[in-house]
């Protein structure tokens, strides 16, 4: 178990044993835990004082499916408070089986150089120069990067959007099939990445001193029935697998909670052509793929390859999200448009999120008309041209709608919502407005417990008591590496028992039945400590006044917790 | 003595008697108490809860000379803090004539309709629709107005920009040749006032009610003194008549101290081409004017009639900060394409000096070449055709550089520097971090002190002190009505005794003779009152890091005020 710290201040590379204080600690957890030890609070995000880590997972590295999540981690330009986003593919993997647990790049390079950090598989580090591959979209980079280090490699980079340090700027992750379409997206850590001075981290995929089990065995059997676990869920053996995350489309849409041409309405006209449905039809008949494995270790298979009328590649791993921010916020209702639009977000190194709610506000300010495919291709080059108005839109809804003088711009803290309106689904809407990560769906999504009738909208106590278990519970599984489709099979007894033995046997201590939301309590707690320190007040743990003065068709509902129920989401 | 409450959201029109919580008050104090009292610091800028307040001095509509000032104050879209920022012509004279103390405007029409506020010579009020009006410029605009409501008129009114509501948007004023070339350019008013859907007050020059003097005889013999203190003074009698206030390019250059290619130079290559000398010797030439008389009233003449080579009009009031700002700031020296910029701004409801900060800031991300009179052009047609580069000028350097990542923003609280560098002229530095106003150059501007020797920029105490003491006593002189350029012959016991009986006259109560300091410490206050219910802490009381690490070429000094020192200026 060892950290990798990157300086590139003065290009030094040193191996660390963990340090005590951060023993216990994976994914989330770690680079929260890090950020609020080791980086000033109030530093600029894009300056040599911010860190951008990247952390393995608990479990990643073990023979457990579906954990190569990896967690990244620093303070965000986006939303000026600390950020985690995690991206899917092979890297995680790659690195559990170095056993490095995390690499921390620190520092700036004075000059505007950029380099590709190295790590071959025998872990030795090394920082190569990257001034040939400058400007270079993802598609093309990546395609260079295999051709020089191999193909079993796995890749972590930025596009244009990065090096402009743009605010939606992500940071992508290649595939199994060596695609960089997977992304951690979230708080412009492409733009921290970017100003780092890195384009890319290759590193060996046939590392082989990954970190020892102390109980072999035991592991095994328990993984083994997590595996089975999830393999048996309907919603992680059978839906997933058939339609991937696009099978919430009808469903959310159906609900009226869909937020659609910047949120003014709760479902989309002609939602039908974007559905899962859709999604699943089209690729079937082209020749493209549902059931698609993304993720080393996957067993789930929610990916899949988009492709056109000829058959030719568009896309991968066209999700639910991008779905609904190129689709729902923008008005377009054009399967081939949508997924045109998340390859070139990938291949420019962009949030979908955040960039399609940009889209939406831009259209909304009169910018172009919803629905609009053209222009909003159009504006996506923009971006990777870095016009005036392209900077706009790379760095989000609020600089697109404070520059237009807009008011109805659907963030917290800086940060697109997702796909779950929370006039709609109102404990969404709770965790938007307190996540310290700022809006988000990952951060405590009840989206499962309203198509399950398990919680009513209408009861305020419930939206923030489940929001807060929602958070408390997945900060805990962000710490883990397990992805959180994986996760959402956790639900039984014996499932949960497997997860937690797993746990204390890659630990080597014996761990409670509580252990994750420890975990999660813990995360939380470091968070919230280091948005409170960077400037943070309960003013910024609220939702933009148009949720709870316009209605949302077509149930006219608005959003209705109150102030002081949402600052008591989190007591500790 | 009357207040005029004018509602937009329901078109009412009150006059209203002066409630004694505003008694003694004039221009800035008046606005600013109002302000502090009536409007919630955390409300929307554009929103209905702002106020936008026209308030005249105490000793306009007098027989007192120069005291044209109108005060305009609101929250600012632009600082998020308290705004006042007044301006000169004939309309405070105007009101003055009618006994209106203050102009109100409250609420914001519910509908995007536009109006015109007219105010007739018997001071009747009313609102016209100005959906003809939409979108036009300021010249052709007033051109159409003076036609519809007689030449004997004044008139403040928005460009595009304002109708844009962007951030940097003025309100203009016209001159005694019914010119709109005079503006309260500063903190976005002119955004606050499109927010309430005013295209333009209009005033009858006729009023015949003005308010009665109780010792008219006295009054009059304190006048004459101050006219001739006026006329008596090298500044005031001499300099600006010649030259007007341009004549500060060539000696503030020749320190060093003026700030060039967005702050990253002293001084100006070719600056002598955009000198006071070169201005007057250009308009002699060529039959323009020089020691032209702008406002009414107006003893002192520093305005101007710049003229192109075939004499005609180009621009009018060319002055010192925008020869700065357009010259300086964006390294354009040539004289012709910055009078050109200055009409622009004018004729699109621009602040020249916020607008001229952000072109350099613009070129300074390399959007343009510095000295590309052509380029700077083109950025303010694009802020008239609210493109989205236009926005984002339109809305200051701040937002220019954060969508470009630029991290040299010359501004403080969101509002440009003035045209002396705070590496050069330190107190003006202090005064630029410390004042309510954000950066300002009328807030306590110790130019004077630094050219007549009498201030040490090394001695960090007396910096300190000198900006609180300019400071307190320009709050206590905006009060009044007089300008500031007037205000500088006050230093003499007999011309500063003869103003305070003038206020004690006009005002019925007998003052000391420190009543304008008090009044000043009154203002200022307010104003930090609301600005800490606003949200503002002391972090905000700082200048940029630039200024504290870039040496400024050619003295290659920093800025080295500490900050708490700068905590101090205000004790109370």
């Amino acid at each position: 178990m060892k950290f990798l710290r990157v300086n590139m201040t003065d290009l030094s590379l040193n191996y660390q044993d963990i340090p005590d204080e951060y023993s216990g600690l994976g994914g989330r957890g770690l680079t929260s835990v890090m950020i609020n030890n080791e980086v000033p609070a109030q530093c600029d995000p894009l300056g040599p004082d911010n860190k951008l880590i990247f952390a393995t997972g608990i479990l990643t590295g073990t023979p457990l499916v579906n954990t190569s999540r990896v967690s990244v981690g620093g303070k965000s330009p986006l939303t000026g408070g600390i950020k985690e986003s995690n991206a899917g593919g092979t890297f995680a993997a790659s690195l559990g089986k170095l056993g490095i647990n995390a690499i921390i790049v620190e520092g700036c390079p004075a000059d505007e150089a950029l380099y590709v950090l190295k790590i071959n598989a025998e872990g030795e580090p090394s920082l190569v120069s990257a001034s040939d591959y400058k400007g270079m979209r993802t598609y093309a980079l990546t395609e260079k990067l295999f051709e020089v280090h191999g193909e079993k490699s796995s890749i972590l980079c930025i596009g244009p959007a990065g090096e402009f340090k743009f605010k939606s700027a992500s940071i992508q992750s290649t595939d199994v099939d060596n695609r960089p379409c997977r992304a951690a997206g979230r708080g412009g850590l492409g733009a921290v990445m970017g100003s780092k001075g890195l384009k890319a981290i290759v590193v060996d995929r046939n590392g082989k001193t990954p970190d020892e089990l102390s109980d072999p065995a035991g592991f095994k059997e328990a993984a083994k029935a997590l595996a089975e676990a999830i393999q048996s869920n309907g919603f992680t053996g059978v839906m997933l697998p058939s339609m991937g995350t696009a099978a919430l489309v009808s469903v959310v849409n159906g609900m009226g909670a869909f937020p659609s041409y910047n949120a003014t309405k709760g479902a989309l006209e002609g939602s039908e052509n974007i559905s899962g449905e859709a999604l699943a039809k089209t690729c079937q008949e082209r020749g493209g793929q549902v059931g698609h494995q993304g993720c080393s270790q996957c067993i789930i298979r929610c990916s899949n390859v988009y492709v056109d009328k000829k058959g030719e590649y568009i896309t991968g791993s066209l999700e639910y999200e991008t779905l609904w921010s190129m689709g729902g916020m923008t008005g377009i209702n054009d399967l081939d448009a949508v997924a045109r639009l998340d390859f070139l977000c990938d291949d420019i190194g962009l949030d979908t999120m955040n960039t399609g709610a940009a889209i939406g506000v831009a259209m909304d300010c009169g910018r172009s008309e919803f629905g609009d495919g053209a222009a909003a291709e159009g504006m996506l080059e923009e971006i990777a041209a870095g016009t005036a108005f392209g900077s706009l839109l790379g760095n989000g809804p609020e600089a697109v709608g404070n520059s237009f003088n807009h008011s109805r711009i659907p963030v917290v803290k800086g940060q697109s919502i997702a796909a779950y309106d929370p006039r709609g689904m109102p404990a969404n809407g709770v965790t938007y407005a307190t996540s310290p990560m700022g809006a988000d769906h990952t951060a405590g999504n009840l989206v499962g417990s309203y198509l399950a009738g398990a919680l009513d909208p209408s009861d305020g106590k419930a939206q923030v008591q489940a929001s807060r278990e929602a958070q408390i519970s997945m900060a805990g599984l962000d710490c883990t590496g397990l992805c959180l489709l994986a996760g959402s099979a956790l639900g039984t007894p014996e499932a949960g028992a497997a997860f937690v033995k797993m746990l204390s046997i890659r630990l080597g201590v014996e761990l409670g039945p509580d252990a994750m939301n420890e975990m999660g309590v813990r995360t939380l707690k470091a968070e919230i400590e280091f948005n409170k320190k960077a400037g943070f007040t309960s003013k910024d743990d609220r939702l933009p006044e148009f949720f709870k003065e316009e209605e949302l068709p077509p149930n006219n509902s608005k959003f209705a917790i109150d102030d002081e129920d949402l600052d008591g989401v989190f007591d500790f």
